[in-house]
């Protein structure tokens, strides 16, 4: 499975980890394997092995100077493409240092996002995959993450489950007010609390628990299609796209000024997973109030504590959430008996809870699926398929359609009799 | 071992960890077995698998409402016997949730502790043990519990051991004074300290650190005899019940008035152990000042953070003991070169810092055993030999002898041609 | 290889540690072996095994009182030479006790240190190795320790390359001021910063990075000389003695009144270090401010708590390092961009920055050796060839050749057609 995932661009930081310049390189752990980060001299963004190939020293313990990571233990000087571009302690005669290359790999900073590419640089693709979060100019996107303890896929597989929703995030009294805590970003945003549209959709998502999935393929992975009742002659459909390997976008949006929100879970190793969450809109900045509200943990962003090393993971920022396993994710037991389905504050501190609860790597011969779980179904035969094509050598065509990506996802009620792909074609094209 | 032990009722609980119907549930783990525990609407105590059917969410993120848990990832809903009894993320014409049953034990609530049957039901004894503390009123009784880092059977032989008392629970200047901290309850109750009986005993204990020990068998399991000499004609017997399979009661009591204590040591897994506490008065309540002293840690009840998790075990409530390990009991250098044995506060906390130091499982083969050491030698035969017969089909018949349970310690001073079982027969009956 | 390092005498304790007779005992791992250590009532450093014979109750909780340590469980009493000499809880006339004794080491306190022989008594050396830093009198010395979480020959291998104090250790504009922050206790020696050829030395390591190294064999290892231009017809040496198994001293000293530094790195297990390091000073007691300024981490030794516990390790005061790898070692970036190479305070914790950071044991076959490891690959050789002599029965000789460890380090400046070992023969010779 590691294999097929590095046929992929695959998000490995946040920009704003490596903001300048000769900035402080960064300690991180990808697809099991260890790496440092940094921003040279130039700008550009280097991603190469954790240690040094002198004395194997880790180079998080480094100086980021002049277009390179010099090693603090005998100085070896490392580019962006792990070439060792001075070697100080050797005679100045010496050509040691040209035989001398660490791991690098290539890396493109886009959407708020550091990329890289860690397979073979035969298949890389040219284009990075077009999410719309990404192509919005900056101000009208906020992108976070968190560490969670758990495998990536059931992360996954929590993404693109759109039953839970009338679970996990309700509030109690959900069927007459409307008031939901399980919806994204716009949920929380000033004002929009009480758009009606808004409110009807948590009473309906209230009034009828177990939709009815169907799953439409598509050249980005797949559409999963979740179907409510919405009054006698009305459906209300929530329409999640999974978009391969490990990217979800949440229903919503859709109205005029609306934002949306989505995530990517990126394997930090089997047991650990980076969650990376955007919300975009794509007509307007987002306003200083949604940004307040999304850092305190409001809606499907994650209060962390961004500088806290986990050196067991070889991990010099963590991302740690302050709601965690822990300290119980702070469960509010008043609060869970007075207003919210779980007491626990956060959408996603609301998964966690779950996802991080399931071990962290689910033991699915112990499941029970049901007929809500198509689109988990679906998922895993889908990744599982890409493996084994590429044992027998077939390669992954989805990282090489980069404008497939160019999707929303949909949350519309629309009249019984038309059918759920031609009542959200239009909804589901991202417009920027 | 496991399946010997399966085939009795498991003190699983405190019933204050479940004090009310509807009220939060627990996760806990006992031999191994990750459980949840609640107290359903009807005020029925239910034990089922910590795991939801479904996606093996845990459900101790779930709400106890209207006879049932409902987990918070889709809702569906158990009751005490482990049936699925809503679904409600299914379709409503859906029969699946009929095909649904996690594992459920049968449970009693009963003597301020949960009980709970986790062996074949066909081997279920009808009857739980007729402890005294247990058929007290429940104002005659403390019941309290730690979580203890070591495996069950070392923490057994350290109470029916009752020759480490004169050393481990001794004051410096006994001899002289009598005064001893390792005597239960009684020795801390306000008003006791100056009992010239009690006195006596400790300065007997002082004065006679090597006693011999004689095993009685019983139909509960056996009581150990240790006798030390007491003046010129008489014997002090310190009689201690071990209960099958992992029941102390420490020698005392027999006073008008006086109190007593036990213990009982239930596996949480091979390296970790519930250490129950009870002291009991059989002919009145307990007073506040009792109540405060061993709450306070004075006695054999240990000072515990109970709400602590401890999710490496899976228990959400861990009443991790507040003087542990990591802080090397807050022992007192101080105190033990003046006063105490050991400088430590707290008879339970004095047996932790040795059997939690002997290894998580004591390393048999190092031992060396002594004539002091009959009634551990004793233990093991009995539940070896239990396992054993097991294996060949032969049941054991220690948790179908309910009514043997009514017994006391003994702590006796008699004349020396009185044999110990003829002296004691009367005072290690139970009262109540 | 364990089987060799016994063959010496080992530093296992500072004087410390056990300051007065019946002090408290310490629970200490050596070589992977759990051990305790006290001081009896006569005086005698005692070293024996960590577990009573009788139950395995570790004998850190023991009372340390008339010549020998009693454990607190039963009361069985042990001598320094492990001989059990009292057990109270068998009968007057048992001779049980005469059966038992445990693993006692035979131990000197000597140089601020406590020393203990671990092997086969056949070949105990009869004299400890005659140290500079041992022989002066205690107000002379500084001697401390801390817990490294490494193997102990990457920390060795640290000790005895020369070339990385150009670098890990240097300040940024040293080139020019010559202040450096990678030399021994007399850099940080008020008074001394402004010392002009202590200053000059800096100036010349911050020029010459590529020092060339020549190895000179020896009775007590090797002396490992690095050699820097200085000026246009002089060599500016640096002389580190490789001491077998596990010393190293410091290039320094030499000038009048001046000191010198040195390490011990010995095993605690596999992945854990006890580092000692020694400042001395041959002529004259060190000042209160000398002292000061060593005790606050300016220089080569470390801040740490000397008193919590690891049980994890078996240990009872683990010295663990205040600037540690879950801290990041309180790196300050600031003063890594403006003044010094790493931006860590302390020699030491810039040493365990890196060490620690190459896994707890050094992926050898990861390495790229230079000519500037000269000293590494002989220090492998010496000590891969003592325990493959061993295996063959050649016992090593360097425990036997005590009067040989009268050495120093030397950091000279000598003109370029005297040969090093000419130049450095009368520096090297201890004086005291």
């Amino acid at each position: 499975m590691g294999t097929a995932l590095r046929r992929f661009w695959i998000p490995v930081l946040l920009s704003e980890e490596v903001p300048v310049p000769d900035c402080e390189p960064i300690a991180i752990r990808i697809l099991g394997e260890d790496l440092v980060a940094f921003k040279d001299t130039n700008g550009k963004v280097g991603l190469i092995d954790a240690y040094c190939a002198h004395r194997h020293a880790h180079l998080y313990w480094t100086r980021n100077e002049e277009n390179g990571l010099r090693c603090t233990y005998h100085g070896w000087k490392y580019d962006t493409e792990g070439n060792c571009v001075d070697m100080p302690n050797e005679p100045a005669e010496s050509n040691f240092k040209d035989k001398i290359k660490i791991t690098a790999y290539p890396t493109r900073e886009w959407g708020g996002v550091v990329w890289a590419y860690m397979g073979p640089v035969e298949h890389m693709p040219p284009e990075l995959p077009q999410f719309e979060w990404a192509r919005v100019p900056e101000e009208h996107r906020i992108a976070t993450k968190r560490l969670q303890e758990s495998n990536w896929a059931q992360a996954v597989e929590g993404g693109i489950d759109s039953s839970h929703v009338s679970f996990l995030h309700s509030s109690l009294n959900q069927a007459q007010t409307g008031m939901i805590t399980g919806v994204p970003a716009q949920a929380v945003a000033p004002g929009n609390a009480s758009n009606p549209s808004f409110a009807q959709q948590g009473r309906t998502m209230a009034l009828d628990k177990s939709p009815r999935f169907w799953i439409g393929h598509r050249d980005f992975g797949f559409l999963a299609a979740a179907r409510r009742n919405a009054g006698e002659d009305k459906y209300y459909w929530r329409i999640t796209p999974y978009l391969a390997p490990w990217y979800t976008i949440i229903p919503g949006g859709g109205q005029e000024g609306s934002s949306l929100s989505g995530h990517a879970w990126v394997p930090v190793d089997d047991e650990h997973v980076w969650t990376f969450t955007f919300t975009w809109n794509p007509t307007r900045p987002l306003t200083p109030e949604e940004h307040a509200t999304h850092m305190q943990g409001f809606g499907v962003h994650t209060e962390v504590d961004k500088n806290l090393p986990r050196w067991d993971l070889k991990i010099s920022n963590s991302y740690k959430p302050i709601r965690n396993m822990d300290n119980n994710y702070m469960v509010d037991y008043e609060e869970r008996r007075k207003r919210t389905f779980t007491g626990i504050k956060g959408i996603s501190e609301q998964d966690m809870s779950i996802q991080e609860s399931m071990w962290p790597i689910v033991p699915r011969w112990r499941e029970h699926l049901g007929t809500t779980d198509k689109a988990i179904i679906e998922f895993r035969k889908l990744v599982m398929g890409m493996a084994r094509d590429l044992l027998e050598g077939v390669e992954p065509e989805f990282p090489h359609t980069p404008d497939a990506y160019r999707v929303r996802s949909a949350a519309i009620t629309i009249s019984r009799d038309v059918p759920w792909e031609e009542g959200s074609a239009e909804v589901v094209k991202a417009k920027v």
